[in-house]
């Protein structure tokens, strides 16, 4: 007999069905025993009645732990005490995989351990429907994002994780504080902190459009909620841009996108959540010299200088709750100061930048590059760095190198943030930080 | 004025168009001057004449560098000297950024670096259209698979790429030879070479069907060119399985859609490149007992406890072209001896494994594993391996694990293999290997 999935069982009414589940909690009542079980596809209730079930299944249920994946070989039949209506009736039973009795992090009910503890054991931790829903979402926000960009001409390229080369600190052979080492036959390598130097790379090499979804290391020794020292990184970079606000076009269409595949694709697990993600109409953009006056009215002083801390941007999303009834802005135009030689001017002060802030917290940096060699070399100058030491980088710029700009975002934080979660670990299945390499 | 990708030029005959895009090549006749040129989209022939080109931009033409990135104002114009039958009657140019006289590899006409200074020059080889349509090629056997697996219902899941963990070496806290060791905050950790662990731990984990696909890592010395020591991997594990078929079907069919979707999606980089992929129909299964007497009939003897070799996986491939005109087999059942320890056993030498072969090739490799506690304990200690030394792995066969297998290929490979390339590294954008860690 071919297997049921939970989900089916709504058209299932009255015929026999082939289980294949774990068991989320048993209630055993001698003469009757209700079952909780739960597959890939969604959780239900099953009975067993000791009239018409198979006799040793019937003693079996009793002996059986929790978590256990078991067969079960049943009849769906309507009940107005069932919370979806309808229930497996079990007519025999039979253990694929026992499970122990005692478990290392409660599956079923209320979640009582904390967070490490459930770390600890993420595996039965994401047994819980309501955890495995903020994964389920996680993967379409992936999927919406690789058909968003492939659908706009973007070519996913692999960057390598391993390299020589970076782009933050001074000078090519980088050993700056935040780059992991690694021994490379013997020699020092590191785990790239960023794909930008490899995404203006393939832009002017010719594909103009480029993409990659993957991990970015940190070495970063921060004990916060925000902080990961390993996290999936969206980036993308597009060649031939009139300015920055292409880049900002394209990743409002992709918020637009990835609201409303989570709408359309995660019905059940938004409302297993009990979540909701409104979905994204127009993003407004807001220049920091304007953001500076309004957050003042707000009695926030920002320096010249400065861009936003967490309280700034809180501030500043409420006052566009207000205002626009968006949950989304784009802060434009922030000081050379806080952000990369790379980033092109717009001014002696400012830059062609911007940061998308999603309810008060920075979901993606952006900005168009500059892609004229004397004034990069004077960008970077600026920042005490030598553009001859970056030689690798320098080329870029030799050969007919369009203007291009591109964005950094964070599937974890988007994760995060769109449902509204607490802690950044909370989105990511094996978060690794200062303490934490396992499992 | 709106920009016109030069794909789009065909219908556009005798209309005005804007061109951003960089000069492949220049033909200066002094009257009449030949540009070809190129954007994201493709590339096709421009010309400039005397009596009706702007005279400054005709000026500058005999001036620029090939490979700047330029604007052109023109008329598309119907032409029987074109080689697509119509050409961009250029009336004005303008340089957007210009390109060094001298290129440090050439980007127009027949290949005549190496291999080494290309890949130096990556960014520059990949503006070659037959070298750029690999890898958008790549980018849409990468899309295919995401489409397929969601389809499938797969969870996309992050494996970690920091961890202690590891399986293919003895013991938890592994020191393998084939792993790169990083220093984490003072502590050794490693590079994950291969998302295996995390596979199984999200299949029992309730998600039953997952994947990754990204960077994997292996601290080999090999200099062939089959070998690089970062290459991107598409793992899937599927759990509540009857038996290996059930993965195998599911490599089918993502081989079936891939080639489907090449050949919708890339007929022009297909016919740039001058190749075919044949749309997969039916994948032969051979028992490995079997293709030891088909061997031997060949001449070739295979001993019992081994596994093919370079030569026997051709042979195996010609002999599969022959009898049924398929280019890819599935060779069934290897030895335990050859196959990693929680491999499940099909008999006491065999295993419920199988590796993909196409033309000659392994491009996967999968098996159902081993999900009984009892007896993946005692096929470790096959090995010289405890599992009790394993902590964190032994965890997941402890609380229901259903009977689960999956597979692990390599997108580098499968590309490469699908577009007859004769080195891995022409998969690879940037590939890295003991001597190659730039750009």
């Amino acid at each position: 007999m071919k297997r049921t999935l939970i989900n089916e069982l709504k058209n299932k009414i009255d015929q026999k069905v082939l289980l294949k589940c774990w068991i989320g909690n048993i209630r055993d009542k001698s003469k009757i025993k209700f079952l909780v079980v739960r597959d890939m596809s969604g959780q239900t209730q099953s009975i067993a009645l000791e009239e018409n079930c198979d006799p040793a299944s019937f003693e079996l249920i009793s002996n059986i732990h929790r978590e256990s994946a078991v067969e079960i070989n049943g009849i769906v039949k309507k009940s107005e005490q069932a919370k979806q209506g309808y229930e497996v009736v079990i007519k025999s039973l039979k253990v694929i995989s026992p499970s122990e009795a005692k478990l290392p992090t409660e599956v079923y009910g209320k979640i009582e351990s904390n967070l490490d503890t459930r770390l600890d054991n993420r595996f039965l931790d994401t047994r819980r429907p309501e955890i495995n829903a903020i994964f389920k979402i996680r993967s379409q926000i992936f999927k919406a994002s690789v058909e968003y960009l492939d659908s706009n001409g973007f070519t996913k390229i692999a960057t390598p994780k391993i390299t020589v080369l970076g782009l933050e600190s001074p000078g090519e052979e980088t050993t700056g504080s935040e780059l992991f080492t690694l021994d490379y036959f013997g020699k020092n390598a590191f785990l790239a902190q960023s794909p930008q130097l490899y995404k203006q790379m393939f832009v002017t090499g010719g594909f103009e459009r480029v993409y990659d979804i993957g991990p970015v290391f940190r070495a970063e020794k921060s004990h916060t909620t925000r902080h990961v020292t390993e996290f999936t990184g969206i980036d993308f970079e597009m060649g031939f841009i009139n300015d920055e606000n292409d880049v900002m076009d394209m990743v409002e269409g992709l918020m637009i996108y990835i609201t409303t595949k989570i709408n359309e694709n995660c019905k059940e697990e938004l409302s297993l959540l009990g979540k909701e993600v409104p979905i994204l109409k127009k993003i407004p953009r807001l220049d920091f010299n304007d953001i500076r006056k309004i957050l003042k009215e707000k009695g926030k002083e920002v320096p010249e200088d400065d861009d936003l801390d967490a309280e700034g941007e809180k501030l500043l999303s409420a006052y566009v709750k207000e205002k626009y009834g968006e949950e989304f802005v784009f802060a434009l135009n922030y000081p050379f100061k806080k952000r990369p030689f790379y980033t092109m001017k717009s001014s002696e002060e400012g830059t062609k930048s911007f940061d998308l802030i999603y309810n008060g917290v920075e979901i993606a940096t952006g900005s168009q590059r500059e892609h004229r060699i004397e004034i990069l070399s004077k960008q970077a100058k600026e920042k005490g760095l030598d553009l001859d030491k970056m030689p690798e980088y320098k080329k870029l710029f030799l050969y007919g190198c369009p203007p291009h700009g591109g964005v950094g975002m964070g599937l974890d934080r988007i994760t995060e943030k769109l449902l509204k979660l607490e802690n950044i670990r909370e989105a990511i299945l094996l978060p690794r930080d200062p303490e934490r390499l396992k499992p």
